[in-house]
């Protein structure tokens, strides 16, 4: 903080095991991945270069060390690795992992189907040598899970050696945990959170009123994906309390 | 202009005391300020360091600096003038602006309640060492101010020191003088511009076709707020008619 | 490509006659354009200085010059075009068109109404000096053009020199081809294929549905306009199949 206010919460310190704010990448120039670092670094830790963004921009081998550097954590989107597999190019897919440095790495299987064993058998693979992050829940609107389901995958997931789990939502906000319209599935997180401590989940969250809805369920240390770049400060406003959303969230009234 | 071209409207010329633009920043790095500043600063009056995103804001003071040097006014959003005042921290709050060398600030209701006798008595103090901007209407979607109140308010602050009073509208633009979707409601603005002078007014419109309605209502010169940094120039060719909404309002169809 | 991967459609080259990517310039300044072009020209042909913003924006011979230098065409928005034609200044705007050494130009009547044989004599004489562009379709979302009215009006306005026809949308996506809700009119655009080379085609499609209707109907070379500047290596993914919604449209599954 630039200045001392009473009733603040309590962030968590980085390198942060749970706090994590991912922010999505779609193609940041150089240039403003630096003035990004210069503002947000604090109130980052990890970088996802969404989708397959990181296949066509130029000079990205450069802009996963500047952020690296600057001591986020990067990773390429689900998509990404599901392009690979879907064409059996899995080993092709590790090459390139370490061909870029990368120390971490998404599993997903929201746009195909991958038998679960075998999801979780690249999750094990790959977490011998990389941080895991895995997502549960379909790009497919159409394609709802079980509750039950969400949960047994997640904790499969888990066991099998990812890091944290992925609650799909992708970059509008308005899938999986959410509605068509963005609205937040409250029983079914209800059920989630009962079942897969919280602090293993990263939500993917986009959409303000989806960050609030979690904010005041979890806390100003809930973990939240899929943060446009210019939404790292406001969104870290409503984490201590400073916005109007969460304004009274914290304050001990007198 | 870089050219010149028959029917256009004139704009005041700056400092204005009318026809503002007030942009929010909600956390622009320091070279976005630059490059804001080269492209709109003729275009801008006001900056808003939004909400409370000056706490947690790295190089926040050589921020402000940089915008004063071009001209620019620079004031903290209201919901931190509130975070100090419902923490009874208000010789804190003043003491912040001297150390930052603001000469501008905004006294708000919007997520606390305040007495009105109170609230201008904020203003009344602040406008001694400040300018004032003090804003009507709460955040709170549900809370609906009577027509009455909403003039009367505006016009108790004007006599007690407030530079212009600001229409509520949020980030978002769908509170206060707007309805949920973002909707203008015309007849209670129809009544406060009959009872207040329209040039001490200052809306917040975010979004374009709010933006359109006040240009069409009050003309070039009416005060905007909340812009965001990368709609200043479409704003602009809004208010002199080289825009689609606006094309024939100021021509003088021969 | 930053890496091999079987199953992507191939693009055309640069300088593109058909797979173009056009974007709506609103206001960057000099440095975000050179971040831009660093980015994005390999995936970018056109650009537009849309509606009237070249009027007002500081150094915008520079600007030009630079994406010209870049191999980008740029144009000024039909908006500033019908600015000049209905203050009867039309030898204004071709003295411009040469001051600020552009090679290409827009004629379109979305918001005033011109004489279709008069249109065509603009396109005509314009494309003795310039690439013209020629926009059919209303801004206003009340005027709909009957579908024969389309396709005869894009035919003529080829027949006059005219490079490419562009369906409007305005940057909204709302609009022309698109109805209120940015839903995509098709029974429209499949006459319309039928009766104009798509290639001659530019249709604005702002929104990422819109994007992906357009992708799956013509395929990954199709030209698409008023595209945001922080969206055209989405697009570019979108069109190469390496995004959720086109994910399966180039896989030749095994």
């Amino acid at each position: 903080m630039n200045f001392f206010l009473t009733d603040i919460p309590e962030r968590t310190k980085q390198p942060r095991d749970c706090g994590l704010t991912m922010m999505m990448d779609k193609g940041l120039s150089f240039n403003q991945a630096i003035g990004f670092i210069e503002m947000n670094s604090k109130y980052t830790d990890i970088i996802k270069l969404g989708f397959g963004t990181s296949s066509i921009s130029p000079n990205v081998e450069k802009k996963i060390e500047l952020y690296q550097d600057a001591g986020l954590k990067v990773y390429l989107g689900g998509t990404l690795f599901e392009s690979f597999i879907i064409r059996g190019m899995y080993e092709e897919y590790k090459d390139l992992l370490r061909k870029w440095n990368l120390k971490m790495c998404e599993v997903s299987d929201g746009s195909i189907e991958i038998d679960h064993k075998e999801k979780c058998n690249y999750i094990s693979d790959l977490s011998e040598e990389f941080l895991v992050v895995s997502e549960v829940g379909s790009k497919d609107e159409n394609k709802d899970l079980r509750t039950d389901l969400w949960i047994e995958l997640m904790q499969k997931e888990l066991e099998s050696g990812s890091w944290k789990v992925i609650a799909e939502a992708r970059e509008g906000g308005n899938v999986g945990v959410f509605g068509k319209e963005g609205k937040v599935k409250s029983d079914l997180i209800d059920q989630i959170i009962k079942n897969v401590p919280s602090d293993k989940i990263l939500w993917e969250a986009p959409i303000k009123q989806q960050q609030v809805w979690f904010i005041k369920l979890l806390g100003a240390n809930v973990n939240l994906g899929n943060i446009a770049h210019n939404e790292i400060i406001p969104l870290e406003t409503l984490r201590i309390g400073l916005r109007g959303d969460t304004f009274f969230d914290y304050i001990n009234m007198k």
